[in-house]
């Protein structure tokens, strides 16, 4: 089976994607305040996906590879334990397909209903024993089902990029022509979809993605110019973004496009959850919020009076919340 | 001096001050959740006025107030702790106007500073020996300040209308033409704005004010015809929307267009600001999660089949809000 689905997405293959996701995904707020913009010494837009379907981004790369299907699909199959499951459930339901999960044994109770309650059906396997590709590929091929894949798929990328396509016209309502717009990066998924949609639309705004310490292969991989690996791929605060390289298809779309990556520590994104709750209102999970954090702590190492941020998910256990909020409290600015 | 500002407004007035806060206000999402859904038992769509500047919508009533001073007028006065010091300071820096707000000198600490963050003075007065109102007087007269009344108020009531307009326009896009419409209710602004608004533009869309246990104040004189008074004015976790009595001019607005009122506990609400954390990634405070309460937990007092909710405000104590997600917290759907 090969590693990724489909050839790398162009402007074309984006704008298509945009048509099919018009009226089925929404198009998410871009917030700010003054209390942002004084910690971080410049303008700060912060594109709210955490208030998309299923709580972020995902349901976009999800809804533009299952409507992309062939006639007569029976079904879809996804293997992962987070916000890429949710996104397929919902979107293969909204299409009337069964969708499968294949999930670790060990995922947190809580996950595994969610999942369920987006109508997936959902697999367990013994993370320990089993082999998730060689039983992802066994389940896909006896069921008949169509795998999609969380970033290395052409649709998915061309999904995701409709954020790209919504900050682009956003940030020219906003007066905003020159910008760094910082991504949560783990695959590069979105990463790679914002870049494409900026170069085509607006190309004053320039795509850097943003990973927490220890995982930052996508920023070191655009500083050696090939794919590096990260000596741990869990463990981390931040687990919706912890993966092990960039994708075959994301990095070159992201080499040829995106400025240098940034990385944060946990610290900084609990402080970054914290004031998103403050002065947005809007809950952001770890993962989703490594922009944010550099945004407000990283600015040296950003250009220009504006900076566009892309908070791209607010999936958070209430514990892990109520830890930002006591940990990442800072003093009223 | 009188009690109230102007006349009642009408469908003009709250035409007029939409013309004056577009784009000015955010245009907040109507958003929806399938776990909301499941625990209502009907379709519920949220207004997310949590979203708005200052993190309420008092900052729209407080935009038309201000922009339809006369010229000359040399800078403005609010007698509030609240948000709607909040919104009044933020809609006077924006027209170049002085604000002092008036607060009571054991205000917590981080809402002195926070509205001071916003540009405003803050004058402390003591609550036990001094009379809030006559101070208030004296300050407008020897400062030549206009007195921004929280709610009774001819341009505030129209610019609160500016929710209602949303609402109808995003329910007619939902496919929604008769529900009821959910709305958190103190002295009963925000409440009138609205059922003028779905008079002129959504008459199938009826508006109900939602209030806690204890301060009932506004369901009673619905009830009764004429204006009943609480026992207490404070105490109770829902802050932003403890008052006395409904307004005299927003009072006959709700008696003429408004569905019965409906009565929350505290319990209700901290459950309600839970399910609005974990289904739609939003940050209500108690008073702006009553209405949501309400849809969620007395859906027999509800009428169709979808139910509207203003989720009026986010202003909310880390602590209370972590307080929320321990006590309100309910097993996944």
């Amino acid at each position: 089976m090969s590693a990724v689905t489909g050839a790398a997405p162009d402007i074309a293959a984006v704008e298509a994607a945009a048509a099919r996701l018009s009226g089925r995904v929404r198009a998410t707020p871009l917030l700010s305040s003054p209390m942002l913009d004084a910690v971080a010494g410049r303008r700060v837009l912060v594109k709210a996906e955490c208030l998309q379907h299923t709580g972020a981004f995902k349901a976009r790369g999800a809804w533009a590879a299952v409507s992309a299907l062939p006639e007569g699909t029976r079904g879809v199959l996804a293997l992962s334990s987070g916000n890429h499951a949710q996104g397929v459930a919902w979107a293969a339901r909204a299409h009337g397909l069964r969708a499968v999960v294949l999930m670790p044994s060990d995922a947190p109770a809580v996950k595994i209903a969610g999942t369920r309650a987006l109508g997936a059906e959902v697999v367990l396997y013994d993370r320990a024993r089993e082999d998730r590709d060689a039983l992802g590929a066994r389940l896909a091929a006896e069921e008949g089902l169509a795998l999609i894949r969380p970033y290395d798929d052409r649709e998915v990328i061309a999904g995701q990029a409709s954020v790209g396509l919504e900050i682009a016209a956003q940030a020219a309502e906003a007066g905003v022509a020159r910008a760094d717009v910082l991504v949560c990066c783990g695959g590069g998924g979105l990463t790679a979809g914002i870049a494409l949609a900026l170069e085509g639309r607006a190309p004053g705004l320039r795509p850097r993605p943003v990973e927490p310490e220890g995982f930052d292969d996508t920023a070191r991989s655009l500083a050696s110019g090939r794919i590096e690996r990260n000596a741990a791929t869990s463990g981390g605060l931040c687990d919706a973004i912890l993966t092990a390289q960039p994708g075959r298809l994301t990095f070159p779309i992201m080499a040829a496009r995106c400025g240098p990556g940034l990385v944060v520590t946990e610290a900084e994104v609990l402080a970054a959850m914290a004031l998103a709750f403050s002065a947005l209102k809007i809950v952001l999970e770890p993962g989703g919020a490594v922009a944010l954090a550099a945004a407000l702590f990283h600015g040296a190492q950003v250009e220009g009076d504006a900076v566009v941020v892309v908070a791209s998910g607010g999936n958070v256990a209430p514990e892990t919340f109520a830890r930002a909020l006591r940990e990442g409290a800072r003093p009223a600015a």
